[in-house]
């Protein structure tokens, strides 16, 4: 027994809410707690509230819109986030948000109420582009992170500037504590893939069973300085070294089905006539079995070791980040899996292989995350792209999921 | 024939140039056209006048301090540069223009003239630290560079001052005609090797019989953008393909017994988050053989070639800069050679892997560039260090080559 849902609807909403912070090439930029993210906050809120939720914000500036059961027991959730990196795409936070809507838009239209009272949160801060570390808000309401390392985060791009200062400058400091959320009876996420493997396989819906660990290293070449016109042999070259460490790192992630990736690199000196001396690599890596990280973490010292007495350099790995590994609630999964069927509609397990506020809520909530597929996998940018078919698959498996979870249709 | 050249007091004067802009860890810091080498310049005058020498300066700052002959002939020059590198050493420059000096005062306490003058010369800014490029003084004097060109270059550390306005500021803007200084008979240069060979074999005179051809590249690596927790197949790493290409630079000037180096190294998005999908690297290629840079340039593109087709990358390589190889002149290398030989001094021949004032000067006048070791090959940096050993070798083998050269004594 479920309710009609609108996907039409929905595809109208993520249409207008892609015009607020619409940037020429398509794409969207609406950071954290901007002019932009504040105006698509009281469109969702206005929303929201003509959906017969009422609306409230917590200390970290997180929504939470909710929608009433018939019981006033712990509620399901559903959300993600509406903030974008600078040169974003429509979709990545939004996707989340506006199914959450759409799912409480076609009760209200409906004149329906769950069992339990359905929340659609959009989370604060989630990329992390404006605030540091990403997922800001999610990880402080589950205490992943403190509340007050939140709110003194500074503006990456105006330092005097924090996270709190934002808050207050747009109003949206909340009062309601962000540990109510570790009561919700589940949570929901829909997300794009930001891969390509649905769309290769021609999968609509991407069941996923984890999001997978993380590390974040910076790993420090030290070598010696020289002129250009030194001889090879007895040079302590620190780029060239860091070379073979950043092909190690990409080898190691292919021999065993993770993902590895230098990110950044800087040069010391830095200059035309000098032998690199210091060379400093972002890595990430990341790996969807239990102990991959482990074993490419093994594989990578074996080779920094090997590189560093053939080379003569010193190595330093230093981890500097990171999220743990986190499975997905099982019945939540299995809900998800039925109402994909039941709506004939293919369907895989997968990893999550990137981070979403949906792992932060994980650790502390039973909570599953659905994947739908976007364009060429791409993500982050402004050419971010969907079909409106997979948009209706996401919402056609999420929302009679998320009914279930809430007890039914009462 | 010859005369008593006096290494004890070359010895002191090198000791006392060093204490202009002499820094706390023992090295020197005097920047072209600086206070301190204003500084340095003001002894060199006064120690060139004092030795019998007029000191003329010419419309780019080079000095020429010259003891005349008994005919008024073509001179025979000897030089190098005061000027240093931020973190400069002792010897890199002062060696060659007080080795000149040396020979002067040695001419003026015997009471004796040559036949030709000799003019001990010191060239504005070798380094190219504050001016780009590097030797541009004696570029400018040989027509490798246009005057106004060199004149025009920004202080590399505040780009609204000219070189033209350093000169002003100094006073160090003279009159004479740079490209007087073509009609020079011959020129000689001493200078420290800046490399490992003749201290690691016990050879204190290389005798340079090139300056090697010098390649100077950008090479842009294009890839495409992408979370990192994109699947590594069908990825287009930018940093990846230039980790090969880096390695391939260093593999194959072993290979081929050049030398390559990628000295510096930008990476865009430069974020955590994201496969790096534009890569800068700055190499920088030389080879002691004629066609030797031509050969490497051949292997590496077909590297590049390769490396292209199999990551579907984008490879551009553009010449950013370099310097030809330069010959220098038989009768003064073998004047050269038998001087060493007479004092009994090993020597070696062998080439220039690194561009001095020589390699300019050394296009139009017939040159010598002359070799001392260093100890452990370190230049441009604090720790460079000669022995009074290898000091003595080099006077006494250049100080009778210039004698020679200018007709003997008269």
């Amino acid at each position: 027994m479920t309710i009609p849902f609108n996907p039409d609807r929905f595809w109208d909403s993520l249409d207008q809410m892609a015009r607020i912070g619409a940037t020429p090439d398509g794409g969207v930029k609406r950071l954290a707690l901007s002019p932009e993210d504040d105006h698509a906050r009281k469109l969702l809120r206005d929303w929201a509230i003509a959906a017969g939720c009422t609306v409230t914000v917590d200390r970290l500036g997180s929504m939470y819109c909710t929608y009433p059961g018939v019981e006033d027991t712990a509620p399901v959730a559903i959300g993600s986030h509406l903030d974008s990196v600078p040169t974003g795409g429509k979709y990545d936070g939004p996707y989340g948000v506006l199914l959450g809507l759409e799912v409480v838009r076609a009760l209200h239209e409906a004149g329906r109420r769950t069992k339990t009272p359905i929340v659609v949160v959009n989370w604060t801060n989630e990329e992390g582009s404006r605030f540091s570390p990403a997922m800001s808000a999610s990880g402080g309401a589950m205490g992943v992170i403190t509340e007050a390392a939140v709110l003194a985060a500074p503006d990456n791009f105006d330092p005097s500037f924090t996270y709190a200062d934002a808050l207050a400058a747009t109003g949206w400091a909340g009062t309601a504590d962000p540990a109510k959320a570790r009561d919700f009876a589940a949570y929901f996420e829909a997300h794009i893939e930001q891969g390509p493997i649905l769309e290769r396989d021609g999968i609509p819906i991407g069941i996923v069973t984890h999001c997978i660990g993380v590390e974040q290293w910076d790993i420090i070449v030290t070598g010696t300085d020289g002129h250009v016109g030194y001889p090879m042999p007895g040079r302590r070259d620190a780029l060239a070294a860091a070379s073979e460490l950043i092909l190690a790192l990409e080898r190691i992630a292919i021999e065993t089905g993770g993902m590895a990736t230098a990110t950044r690199l800087t040069v010391q000196p830095d200059a035309r006539g000098n032998i690199p001396s210091l060379v400093r690599v972002a890595g990430n890596i990341r790996h969807p079995e239990v102990d991959g990280n482990a074993r490419m973490e093994v594989a990578f010292r074996a080779v920094v070791a090997e590189v560093t007495k053939r080379r003569g350099v010193a190595v330093d790995i230093r981890r500097v980040g990171g999220y743990p590994r986190v499975p997905f609630a099982p019945a939540l999964l299995d809900a998800l899996r039925r109402a994909a069927d039941g709506a004939q509609l293919k369907r895989r397990d997968m990893p999550g292989p990137i981070p979403q506020d949906a792992l932060h809520v994980g650790i502390v909530v039973p909570s599953a995350l659905m994947f739908i597929p976007c364009h060429g996998g791409v993500s982050h940018h402004p050419s971010e792209s969907i079909s409106r078919e997979w948009c209706a698959a996401g919402l056609a498996t999420m929302g009679p999921a998320v009914i279930e979870a809430a007890g039914g249709l009462a």
